[in-house]
């Protein structure tokens, strides 16, 4: 556990998909298509609400509702599959509002901030390049971290990056999964809707505040108590 | 008004997206590409909490965001980019769990139902054809009525069409749109998330019940009071 410090400078700890980037949607989809590929038949709604949790955990979850296991190989068949389809559309992927100026606006305050992704190198980096930030942004995807979320190994990796104390930061996500890796992580979690789910499903896993997206977050980076000291 | 009959046999009058059929992310992605298409940038969850409702509302609510009217002509590109979309995306819309199978028994248990749409003759004819539901079922689509939800005019007409009056009826949605209008025609919402809303959203509706999707609407039927008079 860490030992928040009296500082007027908190970091800011960014999950991806939902969060900066408007592609919950097609992430939902592409694991639609994926599962259909071996034979899973799983509405859409019940994806949606797995999105942003490690894949690991996902298809145990899978694998209890079927009531049998997967079988060997079908994890890492599925993972490709799923990755194969959100390429195919990311054409259709655009940053959230407000995402680029809120990350430019931090960056010009002088606040730490750092991307903490449970999703894979190969996805994540094409929305990356959609944010316009800089070369050596820190980020943490999936591959770096031995347990994606719920687990808090993504954002104390992305902490630890930034040389500031977990206590220290807050943890921005749209998924229940980003709430509970926050508080697992002692960080303070900070909500969006953006990403689909509803503000009380958000709010029920104990967040510090939820707004609407980058854009509302950014109107009110001083309910964070975050202070331009220039 | 409609005043409820001491009835055994109550009415089920369906929505058919993210109620019967699991289509509501394809309606939602159609929808951000027809946007775009007229140069509008509208968030992904933004457009789906609007699925469900009177398209001329949608786009009088998109107004009223983007501070300008849309211009002549706007709203039938939209209607007819959204329309493309969805049929173009139709190989992947799939028959929610337990549609079928609840459909089948309401018609055995010789319980009336019908199915009432915000959604264009076009778009829903396809979707109706994967329910596999007797030729003669009563279905009512957005071209047979003056107003789409929440307006009730939708239900309305279906309960009209079943001759049981709408006191009398179960109103089965995903939407707060369906909640709201089962509200104005006087019936009983039941809420389903196939949807993706979440739970407490649709609750605060008024919603009698809500459940998981149609085969969980189906394991439960008791809770409605139909019974098997047969």
């Amino acid at each position: 556990m860490s030992t928040p410090s009296p500082s007027a400078r908190p970091a800011l700890l960014f999950d991806l998909d939902g969060t900066l980037v408007d592609s919950v949607y097609q992430h939902v989809l592409s694991w639609r298509e994926a599962l259909e590929s071996e034979g899973i038949e799983l509405a859409v709604w019940r994806i949606h609400r797995r999105i942003g949790m490690s894949g690991g955990l996902f298809l145990k979850a899978l694998e209890r509702e079927l009531g049998h296991d997967l079988g060997s190989g079908a994890a890492e068949r599925l993972g490709a599959a799923h990755a194969k389809g959100v390429l195919a559309r990311m054409n259709q992927i655009r940053p959230l509002p407000g995402a680029k100026e809120l990350l430019a606006t931090l960056t010009s305050m002088g606040v730490k901030w750092a991307i903490a992704t449970s999703g894979a190198e190969k996805t994540a980096r094409p929305t990356l390049s959609m944010l316009s930030i800089p070369p050596d942004t820190p980020v943490i995807t999936r591959d770096q971290v031995a347990y994606a979320k719920p687990n808090p190994d993504l954002f104390l990796a992305a902490s630890e990056r930034l040389g500031v104390l977990p206590g220290d930061c807050f943890v921005v996500g749209d998924s229940i999964w980003d709430m509970l890796a926050a508080r697992r992580a002692g960080a303070m979690g900070i909500g969006l809707l953006s990403g689909g789910y509803g503000k009380e499903e958000l709010q029920e896993t104990g967040p510090y505040r939820v707004y609407d997206d980058p854009a509302d977050l950014l109107a009110h980076l001083d309910e964070l108590g975050i202070r331009d000291a220039r």
